[in-house]
């Protein structure tokens, strides 16, 4: 049997998850891993160890040396690739699937911003701030007058969870970023800090034909600038925001051109639930998404399956969830030696919860897994997702079960911004 | 991390799926293949090839010489394995599951249907036949005498979809194997030909500390002595009869003392659908079969995942049904030069197919890959499952999704015990 080959840039978690759903379609990945036993090198037979910068390397990975198939289409677990390379691959006719002129914009948040406000997205009041230092602060000192005294300073590229990300209240406090953008580092991007309610994300597909499927709206929860936990569907939403949400991720991948999967992180807003609700576009991943993660269980067709038939130009899969609630809770490092220790515990309290381990060493904080809950009763639910995931982190006494409860969480938000600092 | 290791011997189907479920475990896979390139081998980064009846392979299988982890378990993906030496192994501190004193019931009809009595399990009336051509003879005429003119001759050993399984209405009809029998051949048992109503399975997973979980019955439909269809929950079965063939399946795990997954094969009867009904088992497979795979899309627990939990002793999952309707169709040889050729049009058709390929090389009649669809209507739930095998066997017409009604299964049958003639 000839099957259809996808070759991915990134050996983590995420081209680990896409492992399984290649398997069902009888589709072949190849999988450059930066080193032999990764998270994905371990559940894929084809994973060539490499540098994602290096050009010889994508290119033994499109067509390898030994003979073996000929990659269909190339795609990407993470967005830190080298751009060139891949227009120079797409006019030789290896078709990348998003392509850069899409990828761009989840790679720099000031192309992003640019971007979907040509596009009429809603997002918040932001400013570029000038690579100086007196440029910069006299910048940000009229910025913070006019969204009034407080604001969010980003590095334009090369952040992730929350590193790179910076609440600010004086003029002074982005020097370090502007000195080093004066040296050659990213560009430094500020906007107003927003009162947000709480944090959606709205996942959507693409394929080249152009077909679009969104699934449900959830609510992402972050700790220390890290995705901690998702609902699915998003508690309480209005049919309304949830539409509009829907419209923004369709409107985003169809304007900018992405293929495969894109998240869409939105703000909630205004804080108080009280009034008139909207919402605001934070950032965009264009790949699988750990907001995305509860699809692999709780819905028809998992973001996985549906990123590699949409590279292949294959037709989406339906977004249907599968149960009223889906909740998954990231296990962020542990305090065991192994988390395969947790399971006879685990397994035996909570026997839907759906485990999946990434196989990486454990290391403080670091993504080591997620444990998905799809049920009835969001509260049981949301519960047993966080009690498992709690005994994964080693966290016997399910301390981790009973903090951050939803009426927490929807509290006005200055907590998650502020927490940041700490990340950093 | 250290990851628990599974053996697995036999790199077909079943154990392909069931690397993604060690995958989400963290759950390492060793699986023996048969050669190179096999359905398993395809997505099983450890996959050392070799025959499963030679000693040091499987020794070499659990305690790797370069050094890689000891196995913790071995089990096994089909019953073709020596006892002799598993019961060494056992002896020498690896744990083997199932064990062999529990498989060698489901390699042999003869033990099984000996057994299956001793436990007061509901059985067929059957018999053993001398194993010369006169005794063989002269005990088929006497039970043919007995249940009336017709009865189904099977060889003890080595029988798979239908092969080994045959009607005979005269005494010198089982002729050929009865002299093979006296040439070293398998024993032969005669069977009543039991006039059932139709084919029920109830799957059922066992771990060594005892724990037993039973999915939802369900039906099953053979063509041409090979299963073709499986619907979950079995359509109109009554509840007494339901809790009757999962009690039979929990008594036969214990009875048998078998670990990990087991499926007892069922004849509803009698066929008459107006009258009391009750089960006979058929026979016993003890591995994931094929009357599960609706379980990878139809259940909170797949039964490839619960196999590795239980022959790890660890806790069971939920069994429950994640949707009123799961049917499974399988994919039984194909016109196409390649499956994947059938995507385009069958994910378009169907967008709630979930499509699992095996990766084999295509031949008449074989198990190539399955499709389930859940939902909530039987009768679209099955199209679209049957409409989506058939575009996969390359039968765009959608013939096979119009043929074998339920009430043409669900008819007195005489057609799958008789059609198993033209399968040998
Ligand atoms: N303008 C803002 N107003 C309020 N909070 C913000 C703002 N921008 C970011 N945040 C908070 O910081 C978090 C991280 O910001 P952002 O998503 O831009 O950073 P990142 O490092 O790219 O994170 P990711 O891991 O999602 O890629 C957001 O999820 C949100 O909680
Ligand atoms: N005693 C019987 N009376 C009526 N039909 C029978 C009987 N035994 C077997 N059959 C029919 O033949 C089919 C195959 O029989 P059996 O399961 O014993 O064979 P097998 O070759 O071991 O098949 P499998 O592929 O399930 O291992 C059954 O599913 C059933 O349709
Ligand atoms: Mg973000
Ligand atoms: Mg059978």
């Amino acid at each position: 049997m000839t099957s259809p080959v996808i070759a991915v840039v990134g050996g983590g978690q995420l081209a680990r998850m896409m492992a399984p759903a290649a398997a069902e379609l009888g589709v072949h990945l190849r999988v450059l891993v930066e080193s032999p036993g990764t998270s994905a090198a371990q559940v894929v037979t084809d994973a060539p160890v490499g540098a994602a910068s290096e050009e010889a390397t994508i290119r033994a990975l499109i067509a390898p040396p030994a003979g073996q198939a000929r990659a269909d289409v190339l795609t990407f677990e993470h967005e830190h690739v080298p751009n060139a390379l891949l227009t120079d691959l797409i006019e030789h006719g290896t078709p990348v699937r998003p392509g850069p002129h899409a990828l761009v914009a989840a790679q720099d948040k000031i192309v992003m911003r640019t971007r979907l406000g040509e596009l009429g997205v809603p997002c918040p009041r932001w400013r570029t701030l000038p690579s100086t230092v007196d440029g910069g602060r006299a910048a940000l000192t009229e910025f913070l007058a006019e969204v009034g005294g407080e604001a969010v300073v980003k590095l334009a590229r090369g952040g992730y969870d929350g590193k790179g990300v910076r609440v600010v209240s004086g003029a002074d406090q982005a020097d370090d970023w502007l000195v080093a953008a004066t040296e050659g580092g990213p560009p430094v991007l500020v906007e107003e800090k927003v009162p947000f309610r709480r944090e959606l994300s709205a996942l959507v597909a693409r394929r080249p034909s152009g077909e679009v499927r969104t699934w449900p709206v959830v609510e992402s929860i972050q700790r220390d600038g890290v995705c901690s936990e998702v609902i699915a569907p998003a508690p309480g939403l209005s049919d309304d925001v949830a539409a509009q949400a829907r419209e923004i991720a369709t409107a985003v991948a169809e304007g900018l051109d992405v293929t495969g999967v894109l998240a869409v992180e939105l703000f909630e807003v205004p804080a108080d639930p009280d009034g008139p609700t909207t919402v605001l576009v934070n950032e965009l991943a264009m790949r699988p998404h750990n907001s995305g993660h509860w699809t692999i269980d709780g819905s028809v067709t998992s973001q996985f399956e549906q990123h590699l038939r949409a590279v292949l130009d294959l037709p989406l899969g339906s977004t249907d969830p599968v149960a009223p609630w889906t909740v998954m809770v990231n296990v962020l490092g542990s305090e065991r030696e192994s988390l395969t220790d947790a399971l006879p515990e685990l397994l035996a309290r909570f026997d839907t919860a759906r485990v999946n381990l990434y196989g990486k060493d454990i290391r403080p904080g670091r993504k080591l897994g997620h444990v998905n809950v799809s049920g009835a009763d969001l509260d049981e639910v949301r519960a047993a997702a966080r009690g498992a995931a709690a005994l994964l982190m080693g966290d016997d006494d399910g301390r981790a079960a009973s903090t951050g409860s939803r009426e927490e969480s929807a509290a006005p938000v200055v907590g998650p911004v502020e927490t940041k600092e700490s990340a950093l």
